[in-house]
């Protein structure tokens, strides 16, 4: 390790001296690639709703935790997904794939609340289990979850973190040691702007024990001489 | 959107069902492709320490809010990382790119306390501006943080909420309309097991208006007549 002055020719963001929307797309151009949930949720009198939302990832896995940053409309009113959630405690998160982009991306459209965006993607619900809550048959992996705590950050997000209650995936995607196969999901990751990429090409790097790398700095000097 | 019985042969996981270690794989395998938040703390007694974390993403823009999930050691004491940002409230999260893949690799590294992993991995720190948390210099992108809420949500981890205060990007990375350039920044993605993706093939795909949504579907009968 060696300390260094600041690189004079790094670009500095004070982000407390930018618009929310200049922060906005900072954050979404340099946090990725990131996973997306396309969420199902279910309203009071029964409507079904899709949304996705790359502001998403698991954050435990005992208890099994997932958050997602569900903003609120320009009015600061509820989204259908804020809502429901809200109104429910239950919400389904579907893993979005490259084979179900187009139809994600039209349930991003702004319709008007008489649309059933579902429908305009032709879309297949399969009912819940372990909640009430649809899931997205096309989709290759489905999360039902409960609310578990919803934080209040502001005038633009409710922060919603969902305990995972249940899982659905695709037959032959799950191995019998509980493996995915990064292949078959091909999931798409979120990247800044309009932007998208897919996670099917990969590559191994185990993390060495501090045995292994002892091992390895050894050789290294041996082979030097 | 149709409704349909659940297919009988997705496979079904009760996650109350399954060991910690199991719902581990299952979400790890399937919620991807996961940011990395390569995140600097400093000690109280002002040693530093780096280490990678992919229950990572940002969850709101207004405020700038980010979360990492940060696992205690199996004797449930904190590792370094959750112990610093308890005693400073302050964190540094670095993203990694495909050019520190090994230099980040080397600090996941189940390194003895007396080890400085930072040393290990000839990694270059260059002090804060609006944290003392010194952050990565060859790292493309680093947020510095505030810590904003914490939430001890069971025996395996604490979920880390921050507040974005400043970033830091390599010259050219951010352009005048601050877009970031993804092939540039060449994130890694991570993915189950020990795999990783890379995200600098990206893709675009606007989501249209409702008004451009129909205009499009009046094209498809038109067409289809």
């Amino acid at each position: 390790m060696t300390h260094a002055p600041p690189p004079e020719t790094s670009s500095r963001f004070d982000f407390s001296e930018l618009e929310a929307r200049d922060r906005y797309k900072l954050l979404i151009g340099s946090v990725v690639p990131r996973p997306i949930a396309w969420v199902t949720t279910l309203s009071t009198s029964g409507v079904p709703n899709a949304a996705p939302y790359s502001f998403f990832n698991c954050l435990s896995a005992d208890p099994a935790i997932v958050a997602i940053g569900v903003e609120y409309r320009s009015d600061k009113t509820f989204k259908d997904t804020a809502q429901n959630i809200r109104d429910t405690e239950q919400f389904t998160v579907n893993i979005c794939d490259h084979s179900t982009l187009e139809q994600m991306n039209i349930t991003a459209i702004a319709f008007p609340p008489e649309t059933d965006e579902l429908t305009e993607a032709d879309l297949t619900l399969v009912p819940g289990e372990f909640t009430d809550v649809p899931r997205i048959a096309e989709a290759p992996v489905s999360f039902e979850c409960r609310r578990y705590i919803t934080l209040n950050i502001g005038l633009s997000r409710d922060i919603v973190l969902g305990q995972v209650l249940g899982m659905w995936a695709r037959p032959g995607l799950v191995n019998e040691r509980l493996h995915v196969d990064a292949t078959q999901l091909d999931a798409l990751g979120r990247m800044g702007g309009h932007a998208y990429c897919r996670s099917n090409a990969t590559f191994d790097l185990p993390t060495p024990s501090p045995e292994q790398w002892a091992q390895m700095q050894t050789k290294i000097r041996e082979d030097a001489q």
